[in-house]
């Protein structure tokens, strides 16, 4: 799609709740102060800085065990802090950061396959309503047996059936979100009523995973709904996103591969009835910047020096599905990982597919750069370096703008908040306020009516929506 | 139980999540801020309000629904904005609070009937973490069919399945909050050891209703488990309250039943080996209070004329279980409530009946008591008028302190705090600074030991031991 000047990029965040970032052993580097994990003033001094930078939002992203897919790795993740290991709930993170900001977006993963619709339905809303019209939910359906474990389960679902069960539960919670008009709300002193019966209406819902008779005991989102952010890369997982997401993280560590998911997503969600200005596209941005080339690199350098491979290792396993400690270093990972599938996230190892194919790299050097930037497009050098990449890609047609992946906390983010985002705003390419006061006014999205859920069901799921429209 | 002149009284308020707050109207006084429920700023006011007056805690009920147990309550219902029809999360509304304060305790209804052990387990001990322990969990079963058709039941369980499984609900919980022990966090940048394995244990819990492999991916909560706080009152309820409470909330209209609660409690909890000072019994307290007993029944006056008579039907019909638009408003509300036996919330339904059997009451009369003050202790009149009758129910042994219930918001709990707060301490009934930091301090219960969770099923119940032994 051809660019305007006028267009402006989107920057999100995504913090870790959590001791680590996805760098690994940032944490070590000295002014890090992920110690404070648990203490809700990091996580909103994180949030304040990001505001300060007029960030679109941030965001947390969300693991329901501590990460174990093979022997010990339980053991390996508790010591190396990964990811999923120690995590607070991040939609309380969000209450708690929405007390002390004012227009930051606050987005949070919550996954389909362990909840209840009518609880996510109410926590989104809450939160939507408690930070006047700020909430996303990044939908996931979860990709670990760990998880599944801590839920009755022995494995997780296949991922067609993950996305059946993901695709009823929006319908649900949509549904919900639905139950009441907007101005239903009264609370008229004269006269005693305080919400309008006739604009409030059950349900029942009777699908094949949940029945749900509502209504939802909240009125109706200050954004109409929050909104829908995803960040599936599958053939399925991208039909799903091109219906229902606002919002799409992706790892895209490569150009030309992330322009053609761009185009892939947009003409997707034009196939489904949509705007495709209606879908951002944000990948995730590795980011290394100093006050000049020489610094970055001195910085990248000792970054690199807090990594245990080990832990790479176990991650990376992990992420491929396949025990890496019974593999040779040096076998070619662009071999290994030609068209490899995996149950859990598919986008990440395309992802990494494709580093290793563009340099041709073994196993540990694969390891060593996922270790360092995981699976996202790398930034590095002064902030006119990284504001030239920045602006590379958005001009190209890559993205809509990016989330950007912090290496250590707070300091990676104070950095990149005084030193790229002025050199953005001064190329005109990133906003110098807040325009509007929620979300979708940041992102330029319309808030929807009510009931125009539904629409996201014509064009291509008659199925589906005959059978939305026999029980609603 | 004899009362030393140095004990003191707890203090906690129920705060409404939605802009009711069980005074029948109050929303309509002139001064209420009520239509602000959706605002996290209003509770936070009201939270610091009660943090000035040095309460111990602020306590949210919950409900999964609009309330409707029959035709067309779910419209009434709305129309009066009874409690439950809006009703945001309360535990982002607790992280919101914690954001703004610094001691008062957060505490939040939970139901064990609707969600997953291990969502609750992590959640709370986030609010904990986050708060530096300050969470309590008002555990319940919850009582509504309308809350059983929105996750998927036809009708609520039964009151014995129900409690069967929060007891089995909580030994996960108190499982995973205890997978890890004290001090694991290392986050030591030399070693680059974040967290130490040997102190992090899986749970494997298999039993009737719930299998958690665990761990949980959470540090053990500050106050090493949050404080467990109940409301049952049915014989059940006070078996499952006496093993696991530590505070208990009650509806206790009647001096004399409150003091029989109050020695049947601690003569269960002796029973169950438990020190009987480690569970407070906290009556709930309806308090109209101003400058002058005149000012105060003007007050109370003022208020009554807020009432809607069909509210106020539609909401007892709803707690007897019986439908009273098919009932004489002059029927003799003692004998129609003489041992009435509901599946729903037993101990408020013994409170109605007392309060009939006291003064004889027809239903249309006790109808008009419940819509004022719910089932609740009633205390009106001066600050002096109102210390009196506190002093007395706390020095005969009826209470640990109360749960104060506001009629209209904030004012009602401003108004306490600058006239009724005072006249406590000057007395040394309560407080003049909060001495400690967390909730257990201002209870004076003191932080468990890691494992002591499973001495609670030592004394009586040598199976559920045993089954736990096994799994864990």
């Amino acid at each position: 799609m051809a660019r305007s000047a006028q267009d402006r990029l989107h920057l999100g965040a995504i913090v870790t709740a959590g001791p680590g970032t996805g760098a690994f052993g940032a944490w070590r580097y000295p002014s890090s102060e992920q110690f404070r994990f648990l203490d809700a003033g990091y996580y909103q001094h994180v949030a304040r800085t990001l505001e300060q930078g007029k960030f679109d939002l941030i965001f947390f992203a969300d693991k329901l065990a501590v990460p174990g897919r093979f022997p010990r790795s339980v053991e390996d993740n508790l010591r190396n802090g990964s990811w999923g290991a120690a995590h607070p709930d991040p939609l309380l993170l969000l209450a708690s950061i929405a007390a002390v900001t004012e227009r930051i977006g606050l987005a949070s993963t919550i996954s389909t396959s362990y909840g209840a619709p009518f609880h996510v339905a109410r926590a989104v809303s809450t939160l939507d309503h408690l930070s006047k019209g700020r909430a996303a939910w990044n939908v996931v359906t979860s990709t670990e047996d760990s998880e599944a474990q801590n839920f009755g389960l022995d494995k997780q679902r296949e991922r067609g059936n993950r996305y059946d069960l993901a695709d009823e539960f929006l319908r649900v919670v949509f549904g919900l979100w639905d139950t009441w008009e907007d101005g239903a709300v009264v609370m008229n002193r004269e006269t005693g009523v305080v919400i309008d019966p006739s604009k409030v209406r059950p349900l029942n819902h009777e699908g094949k995973h949940f029945r749900v008779r509502g209504p939802l005991n909240l009125p109706r989102p200050p954004q109409g709904y929050p909104v829908i952010a995803q960040a599936g890369s599958s053939d399925r997982g991208r039909d799903f996103a091109a219906r229902w997401s606002e919002l799409i993280f992706t790892p895209q560590p490569i150009l030309k591969a992330a322009q053609e998911f761009y185009d892939d997503i947009k003409s997707r969600a034009v196939n489904q009835g949509r705007d495709p200005n209606d879908i951002k596209v944000l990948p995730g941005a590795f980011v290394v910047v100093a006050e000049s080339e020489g610094l970055a690199r001195e910085k990248a350098d000792l970054l690199k020096t807090f990594i245990d491979p080990a832990a790479m290792r176990t991650a990376l396993s992990s992420m491929l599905e396949l025990d890496l400690s019974e593999i040779s270093p040096q076998t070619s990972a662009s071999e290994l990982l030609a068209a490899r599938s995996v149950q859990g996230m598919q986008g990440h190892v395309d992802a990494l597919a494709q580093i290793a194919r563009a340099d041709n790299l073994t196993l540990e050097q694969l390891g060593a750069r996922f270790a360092h930037s995981l699976t996202f497009a790398h930034f590095a050098g002064s902030p006119v370096q990284v504001a030239d990449q920045i602006e590379h890609w958005f001009r190209s047609g890559a993205c809509d703008g990016f989330i950007v992946r912090p290496s250590y906390l707070p300091g990676s983010m104070e950095e990149f908040v005084r030193l790229v985002v002025p050199e953005l705003q001064r190329r005109g390419l990133f906003r110098n306020e807040y325009e509007g006061r929620t979300l979708r006014d940041h992102l330029g999205l319309s808030r929807p009516p009510h009931g125009s859920w539904r629409k996201r069901f014509t064009q291509s799921s008659h199925e589906l929506d005959l059978e939305v429209s026999a029980s609603a």
